[in-house]
């Protein structure tokens, strides 16, 4: 069977086309049956193939004469999906002459026009943005929603840990990968009530889904490798992922400081040296690259902004391998297995802040 | 002028009475005009005193035959209030026999009894829990709320900034502390609309206020050090607090496995032991131990459970400088110096979820 061909959104991203050309060289080069179809300025596409001749034989180039900016608003970015290369990469999905898009660029144009060209699921109210988290286990964790959605009730919460299963099924080759809800205590009557009724409506429904409902993580066992799936609304996933991010460069930051402080230190750096380069490979983003819009009817991959070749590479990789492993099949089987009546929305609970509801 | 007594809860935490009556002698050989009441079982406060010869002197036992469980559940603890340590530090707070009270114990608790024992402040609707975290900058940021308030409005975040600037002003010594709200991006469209609504009631309000009001910040800036004061909901800053420790953990984790990978890492980590050290006393939390609840009439100081005998006497530390520097009477003169019409409930709008409004 021949490989999807992946549409990369070569004007996305910080980095420009060159950069995003020779992600895809370099992921043909690790996978010689990928194809590609590079959709950017055909002029600056054609310049930048001439370097990298493996890969002419195995891209094709779609015109596109714009590019969609870094800061401009969805609304705006919508109305030109027809001219932007963002816009023809995730058209190209929707007519079926590519398996998946790849962007780099603007993830709330990207969730805006993916939303409205690919449509979600049937039985999926909101599509999520999925990423991999590193952890000191066996493999990444896979947490959603990082961000597409502000606020979440119970009934979203419950779709993404379907979602987020399926997705961890196919890149972590689980059979039933342990979700559970990020929350602020462990306890039963800790958090708010959408929180509590997914929890609910997961333990009832986990016979019938291919994953194992475990309850409730508070954040600092994210990285822990325990368990495979954290849901959560967008709102602390992004908070959550971004202090993750942020701490982390706060010790790697402290720690040059340190090893800056005297001779002996600098000469314990240079020695350690493997050491801390395998420190600063396991933190690279580029390792971990390709967040997912879980719930829609195509595979659409958001690259980090600032993506380096071998970051586009990981992110093309991921993007191949979820339409291989039919990552949208698996969602709607795993979606219509469920009993529609568990789904249905419960009776939005007052949120609980009374007395006790304390988290620490 | 002599300083104020702190009330010790003796009995809770995971550590025990030795390590918190070792904490007190710590904190008195620090500071010689400190003054203690010791609230716990009196004999094994008189036997733990016996190791302590300097601190006889300062220190006065009130006895409490009971102490409140690490998972007791707060209403149950709230019952026993006038048998428990914990009740009883926070009693000797509200009777005026102690200027502050310090404990390791169960939080929940802590927080329900201090809030029906000492009550809010006026124009206070509720109080947080704050606490510094460690930045790149010259001091600690301040961050509340940390999981007292699962949901907040407006309102309560505007109280916040006010709250979490009073104190930042007397532990980081500025005048007119640079606030921030924790959102998940920084432009004014994004985030919920009490997010949104609160900036707005903080740009209105700034010019009465002793703080500076700078707009939102995403999660990655906290440990920066380029503001004073972080407020965000208590799930947000539970959730961001947890993910850096976390975080922060897992790094030195790898960092472990990294330096013993190889005889040439082992050797390196040797010679840049003074480094690791300095990064490991910089990460200690004993380090930044002492969350404040603030917001009550009355200084009420929470250690981490597991705090050492340098963490306690830490925490005792920050409790007896807001007791001498009127933390109390500063919040309240903030908060009497705004306008009442500004700090009333603004229509609750709609949370924001449209298209666009994503995060990343």
């Amino acid at each position: 069977m021949s490989l999807p061909t992946i549409a990369v959104d070569a004007m996305g991203g910080d980095e420009g086309v060159r950069v995003m050309v020779e992600g895809a060289a370099l992921a043909r080069r690790r996978h010689a049956s990928f194809r590609f179809l590079l959709v950017g300025d055909e002029k600056r596409l054609a310049s930048a193939l001439d370097d990298h001749p493996d890969l002419r034989g195995a891209a094709d180039i779609l015109h596109a004469p714009e590019a969609v900016a870094g800061d401009e608003k969805p609304t705006q970015a919508l109305r030109r999906a027809k001219v932007t290369s963002m816009g023809l990469a995730i058209d190209a999905v929707k007519r079926g002459e590519a398996g998946a898009a790849v962007s780099a660029g603007n993830t709330g144009a990207l969730m805006a026009m993916a939303k409205l060209a690919l449509r979600t699921l049937p039985g999926i109210d909101r599509p999520a943005l999925a990423a991999l988290v590193p952890t000191m286990g066996a493999h990444d964790l896979v947490m959603l929603d990082l961000g597409a959605n502000t606020e979440c009730d119970a009934r979203n919460l419950y779709q993404f840990a379907i979602m987020g299963a399926a997705y961890a099924r196919i890149v972590n080759g689980l059979e039933s990968p342990c979700v559970r809800l990020l929350n602020i205590g462990t306890e039963e009557t800790k958090g708010t009530g959408h929180l509590r009724d997914a929890a609910a409506l997961l333990k009832e429904a986990s016979g019938n889904l291919a994953l194992t409902f475990d309850g409730f993580t508070e954040a600092d066992k994210l990285s822990r490798g325990d368990f495979d799936v954290a849901v959560t609304d967008g709102f602390s996933g992004n908070v959550a992922l971004k202090a993750m991010e942020g701490a982390a460069r706060f010790v790697g930051d402290l720690l040059r400081r340190s090893f800056s402080s005297s001779l002996r230190s600098k000469l314990g750096f240079l020695i350690s040296r493997p050491a801390t380069d395998l420190l600063r490979h396991h933190l690279d983003p580029n390792q971990h690259n390709g967040a997912v819009f879980l719930g829609l009817n195509g595979v659409v991959v958001k690259s980090h902004g600032g993506a380096s070749a071998v970051g586009m590479a990981n992110a093309i990789a991921v993007a191949t391998r979820l339409v291989e492993e039919n990552l949208i099949e698996r969602i709607s089987a795993d979606v219509a297995a469920v009993d529609p009546d568990t789904i249905r929305q419960p009776a939005r609970r007052r949120a609980a802040n009374t007395e006790g509801e304390t988290a620490l």
